[in-house]
């Protein structure tokens, strides 16, 4: 708190900063309109960042209905005849949606927090992304479709090297694309299995026994390995049936569905504020990790691969620190196991690195690394040639990805270079927070556990009220997403900037002060 | 045969069109030009369809290296560094393919009837599909991509009943999207085990039990049901962990991969030609369906859901009777299991109706059917509102699809409809299956089982040196897939007309005469 006090003590700009955020909350039911003087001021503070497309956004949320307002519900009941409308949570009018704001058919225009489930980067209908949806070679990977591992277009490693390959994370050179999050995991799971099995095999160049071959047809063993993924409780990794064997948040995600038996490890269950708890966090790490090795060493089917998020992001916004993830490294490494970091929710930006396991300081780089999201296209990367299973054809499908996607990506990472918004996410995360722990201090039975300090604009808490705060956020102008049983967790994109998390703090203080 | 050679005998157009074909293929080694005088030749011909798009394609293949070429030889070695090259068929330059035309980076330019795995339904840079991904639509859908589950757009109801749905399968009203082929099946398959355990529940009233809630958690039943997928032997539904495990077409598929218990039945395994082994292969269909009974009433892990291609499309093109299918409905809907068409592949056109299923005149719809591939997005079909799960997010994911995937396919099915491309393909269909009863004919020991007669253009063959085959197509100027141990499966575009047949079974015969 001593920071945050500090922070607002000292700097006058801040305070006006503030009074701006309460003036344009004052005005959220007004019409939207770019207020020229509040932009001007914003740009003569040393902190505030200039937006980054001039004129392009509303200067607040406007809500002018209930949500869903008329048209909004019309709508729906049509869209319900035919797909399930029961998880929708509010129908979008993206064409009137623009950066950081999203609106709808019924005239509302929130600040958006949540941004699809933490997949927008750069704001909707952002111009340098238009510009690129308009590009030839977009066109084209839009029209003809290739199967990726049969016939890749010509320039396919050029569009790799210049976008995927170009954030690779430090020390995993290739990729395997993928459509999305459950995928990119499960294709990451296989190359695990096929990993380990060709090293008890003997190497790549030992065949498959006839046992093999007809028992992996039947689905038994020896030819279906009897191996594991190891993944955390509260943890998720997807939908799909082996990323669902893996994900651990909430009984509604898998029930009735057949799963592996595989093993789960305990996340370690950090105490807020960590300053008062360092001495049983640490312990609490450390048993933590010796669940892991126990597992390791004694499961009944072998784990041959450690899944973990960097924050368990739907599962709560549980954050362990560098030292534990060093420490599952280590054992990982220690007994041949790999480590698959799963950045879906993580990578991209939004904790203030690239992929959030640069936070860690790892003296080995993760074995493989997934993403999506964010990046809207999929896939794992990874740097040991071994894990290119020893026969084409083992690692395959269709599609294989989408280039389309992928060249999305190549334009979102260029317009985060030009912009450097991972350096920029990091600084509107670290002024968030501040304001975020102002508001704990404030109202500390409303803003609970407050974390994410350090890690960009990945921050949470705990509301007693969870559901209904996120109800009333809506009808306040912001749109913000839940984490488990009761996190609010935000995920501003990465153009999300200090006049739009004053908009955002405002509000959420005016959701407590509301009952 | 009898049929063929009447067609044969009695149409002199026909032989002009043979005669055409020859001199294209002379042509082949020539640069590509478009002959005016070929054109009008085909085009006063009653039979000869005109080109749907004028001046668009290559009157016929043009090889000019070895393939891969020396430019293809040093881009595939600069791919392999970053993304394994090992099941690379050819590297494409799509900028220079034209309808059913596919060229690579050193001139070379193919009669293409692989079609991205059967992937591409209206040829390559397609005019119409050109003018649909700059419309506005689909750069608002490349760049806003919603998670449709919680944020669909307002118009998303519209995009699904002017595309996916204005197509949907007799009795099928609903559907849930999704991004490719594996996860398709997947939903699908989700949604039958949640129906069945829903049913054995009581209804969708009855809530879960604690112990449904905590076992699911840890992975084991009762929360994880121990209910199965029935499939078939030599069969494809994708590579996934659950797909997979209903995938038997071949262990470089399967070996290594963790799978489920589940089980398999036979699929009748025809003799050809058909009209000589009537009673036989009656038989055969008679005993699978006895054994689909026996494992559905015996299983130790009970099948909620058969799944079954019309045409098992990878696992050797191997087909049953529409009596067969209707003998499988009845089965299915006796003992109160779903029926899942894989419709992946073999949808859209390609065996002379939208939905290859229409063929078998059911008396009840199947439950479910899948689809991806041609349509360029995926998904499954469903009609019985108890096929939505009894709460929201119980079948959920964030992305659940790509609307500007599904804008493609809306306009897709707007240029089948125009140019009438499903009776068309049945008829070029017919056309191709006459050519090449002709090649069977009078090579009986090169084109063996040949297969897909009344099934449009998806037709194959067994050859005695399949590999060796396709790769001499190749240096002829034809690009072909295998399926299974033995099959050349033919998979043109909806856009192969009787020109290309020409070519296509010239070609054929010049690599069977070749050795």
């Amino acid at each position: 708190m001593s920071a945050c006090r500090a922070l607002r003590g000292s700097n006058a700009l801040l305070r006006a900063v503030s009074a701006s955020s309460t003036s344009s909350a004052a005005r959220i039911t007004r019409p939207i309109a770019v207020s020229l003087e509040s932009r001007r001021r914003f740009t003569a503070s040393p902190r505030a960042m200039s937006s980054f497309y001039p004129s392009w956004e509303p200067e607040g949320p406007s809500v002018k209905t209930e949500i869903p307002g008329p048209r909004a519900k019309a709508a729906i009941a049509e869209l319900d005849e035919v797909f399930d409308t029961r998880s929708l949570n509010m129908l979008t009018d993206y064409s009137k949606s623009v950066g950081n704001y999203i609106a709808d058919p019924d005239g509302n225009v929130l600040l958006d927090v949540y941004a699809q489930i933490a997949s927008i980067p750069l704001g909707y209908n952002n111009p340098a992304l238009r510009k690129a949806a308009t590009n030839v070679d977009m066109i084209n990977g839009i029209i003809n479709r290739p199967a990726l591992g049969n016939f890749p277009p010509a320039e396919w490693a050029e569009i790799l090297k210049t976008g995927i390959l170009k954030v690779a994370p430090k020390g995993l050179n290739q990729v395997f694309t993928a459509m999305a999050g459950s995928d990119a995991n499960e294709t990451a799971y296989k190359a695990a299995f096929m990993w380990r099995r060709q090293r008890e095999r003997g190497g790549p160049a030992v065949e498959f026994t006839e046992e093999e071959m007809n028992s992996a047809m039947n689905n038994q063993s020896p030819g279906a390995s009897q191996l594991s993924i190891l993944s955390f409780k509260s943890s998720f990794h997807g939908r799909l049936f082996g990323s669902l064997s893996t994900t651990r948040s909430k009984p509604i995600h898998k029930l009735d569905i057949p799963a592996f038996d595989w093993p789960q490890a305990t996340f370690p269950q950090l105490k807020y504020p960590l300053e008062s708890h360092a001495a049983e966090n640490a312990a609490a790490e450390r048993a933590a990790l010796d669940e892991v090795e126990h597992l390791l060493t004694t499961y009944h089917l072998p784990p041959c691969a450690v899944v973990i998020e960097p924050i368990q992001s739907e599962g709560g916004d549980n954050h362990a620190t560098p030292s534990f993830f060093r420490g599952l490294r280590e054992i990982t490494r220690k007994h041949g196991v790999l480590l698959i970091v799963d950045e879906v929710q993580t990578g991209v930006g939004a904790t203030g690195r690239f992929w959030a396991h640069e936070h860690w300081d790892l003296p080995h780089p993760p074995d493989m690394v997934t993403f999506s999201k964010k990046a809207q296209t999929a896939g794992y990367y990874f740097g040991d040639p071994a894990l290119r299973p020893n026969k084409p054809y083992r690692q395959f499908n269709t599609w294989m990805g989408d280039p389309a996607r992928a060249l999305l990506f190549r334009a979102i990472i260029q317009e985060i270079e030009k912009h450097d918004l991972v350096r920029h996410t990091a600084k509107v995360g670290e002024y968030l927070y501040g304001k975020m722990e102002g508001l704990a201090e404030k109202y500390p039975d409303e803003f609970v556990n407050l974390r994410g300090k350090g890690m960009g604009t990945f921050i949470a808490f705990d509301s007693p009220r969870r559901d209904a705060f996120l109800a009333k956020a809506k009808t306040l102008g912001v749109n913000i997403g839940g984490s488990g049983q009761s996190a609010v967790r935000l995920r501003p994109m990465l153009v999300f900037e200090e006049k739009h998390a004053d908009v955002l703090v405002d509000v959420l203080e005016r959701v407590v002060t509301s009952w």
